[in-house]
């Protein structure tokens, strides 16, 4: 069994990017430049928001937290969308999800151009990756993606099984994986909340890529013999082992999984170190264009 | 075993049309309009557009055939892309595919304003369509989806196997069939060139969508007894048995197959006779916008 080691894997393309930025400085070109934009004081949102900008640092990309209050109206929003649009100083940008209730959050995703949405999810970039063509593609699909290419994992013509259907990870990863790609041309079986023999289905699998947000989901006996596993499950446990008061713990109980596998994500330190430096390329992409 | 019989649902669905239109009409409204645009003269093509125009007389839309010969550059058929875009007169169009060679496909799909893209194949449609957001879905999908829906073949939690990744079928149909919706809710698996045990695969089958392009692919040893079989296949095979020399033909070898079935779509008259009512209905949505 081999541990994907998605931290040590983030870190070295984050010495990438800030090879590329570094170059594109000593070409006398400014720094790719991201935008972040944060409603409220949701502590995960302030987490994550935190993270990228720190993220941004370590490469050298410039970075911008614009702050509102969570009594922001959709209308200011959507203005300050269009400035942001407009603001040729700035190569991409994110606003940080969950919004509050009183904004509609679907017309804020499409109000970001196309060109500028590093996070993947306007419709026009989910439409260009379900095609196949050139476009931003979300955090954590692209992150998982890459970890395959890392560690040389063949998909080719293996079966993979994706657990869950969101439109954030489930569905666009089913599509990468079985695009004809590499990493990818994989046969794709995608299993949900109405999925009626799921062990069954993961027995069969070369791949599992487990994104139900459901702890300790996948046990030994779903698993086959020499499988990769995939933890995208994030879900936040209390624990009185650590200071905060809670920890992550993934789809998979991993202690009696891994003894199994051929390759295994940890939790933490799998998936997600990779979300953020997949923003971090888009970002980059977007500069470069 | 029952025939799914698309020529009398389509006609159905036609006639329900035309009521629609009627009451447009009788409300003092225009009728909806579709305009399509036919550059050469490949024969696949005349056939099919000479079709389309052929139910929106049926169902009272008003038609308009645009032609342009095969040597028209892309500009020019850019520009008149942009003319139909802001013709309030027209509600929806179509730019019949395959365009000649010095033609960028793409490029034109997307010069189509979505809101008029009634084909379905602009990227914002496909997007939204995986997002699970209102969009013009694209004509065999919507079709298959609404062969299903109309026999009441349920699919919440059946595992339905689809052959074949292309992105104007298998990818859309396996999103559809694995949404949460009614017909939906499967678990769904795609097959493609590249997967290695079609047979053991489609033997688990409650449900086959075959859209490989290869005639008799499936065959009565890969069918679970049962099965609801989708044949979306039309290839073209020399025959000496009708006037133009060949006839269609499935991707399901129909004779051994059917008779193991529940359900199963004949070709021709499955879903071929859908897809021109799934554009109708576009076209109307279109109108009613």
């Amino acid at each position: 069994m081999q541990l994907i080691d998605g931290k040590r894997i983030a870190d070295e393309i984050k010495a990438e990017i800030k090879i590329e930025v570094d170059m594109m400085k000593s070409r006398g070109l400014r720094p790719p430049h991201l935008a972040a934009v944060l409603v409220g004081h949701d502590g995960g949102s302030e987490t994550y928001v935190a993270h990228k900008i720190k993220a941004c640092e370590q490469t050298g990309i410039k970075s911008t937290l614009i702050r509102y209050e969570d009594d922001i109206t959709e209308a200011e929003l959507l203005r300050r969308i269009d400035d942001l649009n407009a603001d040729t100083d700035i190569d991409g940008f994110i606003v940080q999800l969950p919004l509050p209730k009183h904004i509609d959050e679907q017309k804020i995703i499409e109000a970001i151009l196309p060109s500028k949405d590093v996070d993947g999810f306007h419709p026009v970039n989910v439409g260009r990756m379900m095609i196949g063509l050139p476009c931003f593609v979300s955090a954590t699909p692209a992150g998982i993606m890459e970890l395959l290419s890392r560690y040389r994992i063949n998909t080719r013509g293996k079966h993979c099984v994706v657990l869950g259907r969101s439109n954030i990870v489930g569905k666009p990863v089913s599509i990468l994986m079985s695009r004809k790609a590499a990493p990818g041309d994989a046969t794709v079986t995608v299993c949900h909340s109405r999925t009626q023999n799921i062990p069954e289905i993961t027995r069969q699998a070369d791949i599992i890529i487990a994104a139900l947000g459901q702890p300790d989901f996948v046990t030994a006996d779903m698993v086959k013999e020499g499988a990769v596993i995939i933890d995208v499950g994030t879900t936040r446990v209390p624990s009185t082992e650590t200071k905060s008061g809670w920890k992550l713990k993934g789809d998979v109980k991993f202690d009696e999984v891994a003894p199994k596998c051929s390759y295994i994500t940890p939790v933490p330190g799998g998936v997600g170190p990779m979300t953020i430096v997949s923003l971090l390329r888009n970002t980059l992409q977007a500069a470069e264009r």
